[in-house]
């Protein structure tokens, strides 16, 4: 336990810091290092003064550079557990629960506790809910509270602690684990790590089927292909219902209809809604609409310039590779990874940035909507930066390069200081060589290498960094401190039994917010080489598989350490993910019958040259592959609904009990009444006699009209049994006697 | 007003018979015609108490050929009442109605008054549904009840010849048109006419369009092809939204959650479900799925058998038209369609019967899964027989022609009778020459010609079999009566007022059940020629736009005349042929890319033959058709969704009002406590004082938590605003001082 405990937080020993959170729900870190100090300060109890109006208290203390912390819980137990019965309530208006709570609010809590999730989501919506809807107001970072730089939670440390063991020591996650994630991170995060686990698991088939297919049947064998395709469609398929389930299980199903309104929502006007005569906030749709017509244009300009560069450093590199021959090869060969290792991040950053713009352009009304067409933006992004460099190896070199090489001279000027001839970087006209290589090497690269570099880059480069400036910290706060200034120091106030929590504290302030969509993308893109490539190198599950058992305790480990904690959002599925998976699924369907077709073989014919390729063949073995697919996918997806699952139990049991209990309770009289109305059988027909309230006997045949004369022509059973007895047997003895007639 | 009289009844005039239906809901047909009489007797006397059991008033009367005509309605209009109110609470329960039905049953009744078809719905589950479940259990024709020939209302004659009069008048239905009918016919009715009426509205265009790309375009444009998916696109997306604006509309969404038990299921054992402890009989899924799992032999046989004996026959055909020169060539063209029109609805009719016999092996437990399973096999089968010629024409006999007819010497067999000598059988072997007009021939077959016999067949035919039948009868009556066996007659015993009544009600008997599957079969396959072919005619759509203006008068002309009148059924959709208007819609993105390709031109190269087709542009151009149709489609149906519709309105504001009332009701109390517990600005912090119940000022320091003493360090407002005004002072003062010194 020491190595977690020293891994915990090394610089610092915190002592019983680690131990109490002292009750505080959220800290808002205030800053005011650019803000004139009477506005600071009237800012400052502004705050103050919105938090203890939707009843929460709050504590100040010092914070680290130009801020100071407010600390923030719920006032009272009773209002805390308002807001919660408030908030189950509204659950079930929305349809997220099926049974409406208990009328009386104790006997709800009592059956069902309030989570640590529960309580945090709730009072994380108290502070930054609008005010007209019961809220504070308070957006970090935005509009008025520009002051706030944040919002967080802080750690439980003891569970953090406990949970990261617990992680380390076992290989699979079981339902208990995923609650567990869920009752302290909420259900998005929950989700996260339910699908990492549940893809975890489904990667042991590829892994173990790829190891025995790299053994046995080499490389661009149709039989990986159709194999990896179908266990594509099983697992999302698979998840698909899992998702379901589980939001069933956790009860957050439908959670995402309610929906939490975008603080930066721009309304071009107020409309009184007709039906509902609520005022609603309106943006054209068609305005938005024309907005987000300029994703066209967005997608373009980011392939054209993404594709242009990665397309421009593959040819410098193919043709230094491959056509060059002059001094300095050896080095030369990694000028193109130079330039896109330097220039590519830039370039992202800057995509990404206008994608954000683009997206706060389309001013969505809320926060979901918003964050999908954000997704749906970075997933184009990832997707040009992930796959382009193999779809250029793969569908552009191999096949074309008898065609390009040639002209790839006008690359001379990259190398022209170096060569000392002419013929030095001329391509042969003839007899060029394709490298059957690079496919695989490039592929082994982003399976690899790269998910290895991400990782460094994810969790200990962000590790170090945090080491190495609590260090610059202390050895500044020791300047300040031999320097004589020993107020400056924000420790100096600090109640010894509150410094070391105080300390911690400020730390949590420093770090980066957990954005579980980051972490999403990342498996999203590794499924996608999965079921686009892995056909070219079929170890590549393998790696993935090894990488994910590391990924999933990595990422609890940056959770617990590396970010505040996230605000436990709930969520009922893992959101627009599911599409692009299902996206990568079916083009890896094409891309999988392309692979095989061309380089079945090595890709190369006899003389060294890609084989006759025929384009009818190619484009046929891509339709039927496709088309297989589709059908097959439909397939599946039938037969994984007839199975029964957990969730489904649990959801039918919910709705008989609400049947039943609503059957008992509304039905109770009525029933009574329904026995009174039948049982008929042996006496009067209850007909018009008792409807009419008249005495049939009595009442004369004219006063009636046809219909009750009608009806009353047999009064009882027993006239009607025995009249239609004499019509039988008429008939049956008319015929009797036709027959012998 | 005299036509549509004469219309509505030739044969005899039934005065008053058809102004009152006498109160009856419904007619049971009993027939013992081949039971000896005891049983007959026996099993009559059943149906009467099993009916009179549920509360139901029966008369009975003398039917035609061995029946009797038992008459049924619901005995009071309490009882009535209370199932409509235990049917509306159980559509609460089931999600198909957002508010739940007012407490108190007579409110309910008034705010919304029972339909007709409601009534009767309600009327036909009480004689039908299973005793357990509180009907009388009488099954149609099935086990027990074989005698029971059938359950039918009647028709409300008054009503249809005012509803033909409306419909003949009009050229398009409205809304309240479609209430009329789903008020009396049942919702499954109502959406059939949308489903007309929306598709006649939107053939509006491709009738225009194609009218001007016939006139300017030629057959086989690119451009017609284009729009023409576009357009099959749009249609399909509207549809579903205007289906579920309708559903939400007429109070039917999420309806077909609420599954009829099929009374033919036959259950292996019965279990305990585990969660909510009902007895449920029980199935395997698995063997069912191998049963299922039949419907793969059962397609490739039926597209064997049919497809076989199309495309023999179109052999023959192409054989005596093209290659045979000898004598009665003109008579022995028509020999393929003889074989045909003999031999295809026979294997149509066995092939048919061999669905619904493994539908029925496949032993579903409700009747909604049974009739989706048997519109399935019905869509394969109409598939075949439908479009298979034109495919062969398309994509075998055109490119393949020079290929194939030599070979066709194998049919020498069906003419040679009749040829004088080997020459005349025998294909030229160069010089053969495609006729070009069949393909064009062949689709005006089926867009004209079929659509006329079709609608002969299906309104015309009846009626005059009718008439005939009438006829008969008649004569068949005079005999009798002049023989003297006028008892015979089951007309002599009638009461002379309600004689009329009860010859209408015998025709009425003798009459078809209605079947709405068959005409939605009829408009979807008249979509797949309008969706696949008619890039080769584009007057497809004009065609089927005059034919379906009649088509839908002809409908209702049958429901009124011809069949019986249909239990008014509910459904919330169109069902399982949505998917077929999909699959039609995505195969023509196919067809007709590779129509356009193979055929621009007209099909023919320069000299005569088939132009010099190229393998991978063909599949390149089908490739990118149908791509950039998913595409497109993705793209039409995100389009649509953020458009407004009454029925969403309609949704938006029940959903509100119960919520309103919800809140107010249940958190009137909450919001006094609500009041109570904020509202902390000016004075202490509620906090721990009133929280914890202790004096914070008395209670020594301690005696109190680490928690409590943090959160006590600040007790009132002012104090967290004096020291947080205190720490910015300083800091900003320290940061100054730094700056300066």
């Amino acid at each position: 336990m020491a190595s977690l405990k020293s891994l915990y937080d090394p610089s610092t020993d915190l002592g019983n810091g680690l131990h109490t959170n002292f009750d505080v729900d959220y800290v808002i870190d205030y800053r005011f290092a650019t803000t004139p100090k009477p506005q600071a300060e009237a800012q400052f109890v502004k705050l103050i003064q919105a938090l203890n109006d939707v009843g929460l208290s709050t504590e100040v203390r010092n914070g680290d550079n130009c801020a100071v912390l407010v600390f923030v819980k719920v006032a009272s137990d009773r209002h805390l557990k308002a807001e919660v019965y408030r908030s189950r309530v509204q659950d079930w208006l929305y349809g997220v629960r099926s049974a409406a709570p208990e009328k009386e609010m104790q006997k709800n809590l009592n059956d069902e506790p309030v989570t640590e999730a529960e309580r945090l989501r709730i009072a994380y919506l108290l502070i930054t809910k609008p005010k007209n809807e019961g809220g504070a107001g308070i957006t970090p970072k935005g509009g008025e509270w520009k002051g706030v730089e944040s919002v967080f939670a802080l750690h439980d440390h003891t569970f953090n602690r406990r949970w990261i063991k617990e992680l380390t020591a076992k290989y699979f996650l079981n339902a208990k684990d995923l609650i567990e994630i869920k009752d302290r991170f909420g259900e998005k995060i929950a989700f996260y790590f339910a699908f990492l686990q549940s893809y975890f698991l489904f990667l042991t088939f590829p892994a173990g089927f790829g190891l025995c297919a790299w053994l046995l049947l080499g490389q661009f064998s149709p039989l990986y292909a159709i194999v990896n395709a179908l266990w594509g469609i099983v697992f999302i398929e698979y998840w698909k219902k899992q998702e379901t389930d589980l939001a069933v299980q956790w009860g957050v199903r439908h959670v995402s209809k309610i929906q939490h309104k975008r603080p930066e929502f721009k309304h071009e006007r107020v409309v009184t809604d007709p039906v509902t005569g609520e005022e609603i906030k309106v943006f054209s749709p068609l305005k938005r609409l024309a907005r987000q017509l300029l994703q066209v244009p967005f997608a373009i300009a980011a392939a054209t310039v993404l594709g242009g560069l990665i397309a421009g450093c593959f040819a410098i590199e193919i043709f230094i590779s491959e056509v060059y021959d002059g001094p300095f090869k050896a080095y030369l060969v990694f000028l193109p990874t130079v330039i896109l290792t330097t220039v590519m991040p830039t370039l992202s950053a800057l995509l990404t940035g206008f994608a954000r713009r683009l997206t706060d352009l389309e001013n969505y009304e809320t926060q979901d909507a918003h964050e999908a067409a954000m997704i749906q933006k970075i997933f184009v992004l990832n997707f040009i930066t992930s796959y382009l460099p193999i779809f250029l190896t793969a569908f552009v070199y191999v096949p074309f390069a008898q065609v390009i090489v040639p002209h790839l001279d006008i690359f001379q000027l990259a190398v022209k200081p170096f060569a000392e001839n002419e013929k030095q970087m001329t391509a042969p006209k003839v007899g060029f060589q394709i490298n059957p290589d690079r496919l695989k090497k490039q592929i082994i690269y982003f399976t690899v290498t790269a998910q290895i570099v991400n990782f460094a880059l994810e969790v200990i480069v962000p590790y170090v960094k945090r080491v190495a400036f609590r260090k610059v910290k202390e050895v500044k706060a020791d300047m300040a401190a031999k320097r004589g200034g020993g107020t400056d120091s924000p420790t100096a106030d600090d109640d010894p039994e509150e410094s070391a929590f105080l300390v911690r504290v400020r730390n949590e302030a420093e770090l980066d917010t957990y954005d579980v969509t980051t972490d999403f993308r990342e498996m999203i893109v590794q499924f996608g080489y999965l079921s686009l490539f892995s056909v070219i190198w079929p170890l590549t599950g393998v790696s993935f598989f090894v990488n994910n058992w590391i990924e999933l305790r990595g990422d609890a480990l940056k959770i617990a350490l590396e970010t505040q904690r996230p605000v436990p959002w709930r969520a009922d599925s893992i959101g627009p993910w599911l599409e692009s998976l299902g996206f990568l699924s079916w083009l890896g369907s094409l891309t999988s019958a392309a692979l095989v077709y061309l380089f079945s073989g090595d890709g190369l014919g006899p003389d060294g040259t890609p084989w006759n390729i025929k384009g009818w063949a190619l484009l046929l073995a891509m339709f039927f592959s496709e088309h297989i697919y589709l059908g097959v996918r439909l397939g599946v997806k039938i037969a994984l609904s007839k199975i029964d699952s957990p969730g489904l139990q649990k959801e039918r049991a919910e709705r008989f009990l609400i049947r039943k209990q609503y059957i008992q309770e509304s039905m109770g009289d009525d029933a009574a009444e329904l026995a009174a109305a039948r049982g008929i059988a042996a006496g009067e027909k209850i007909s018009n006699s008792t409807l009419q309230g008249e005495s049939t006997q009595s009442t004369l045949k004219e006063q009636r009209t046809p219909e009750q004369r009608f009806w009353q022509c047999q009064p009882s059973q027993a006239q009607t049994i025995a009249i239609g007895r004499a019509l039988i047997a008429k008939v049956s003895l008319s015929s009797t006697v036709e027959e012998y007639s």
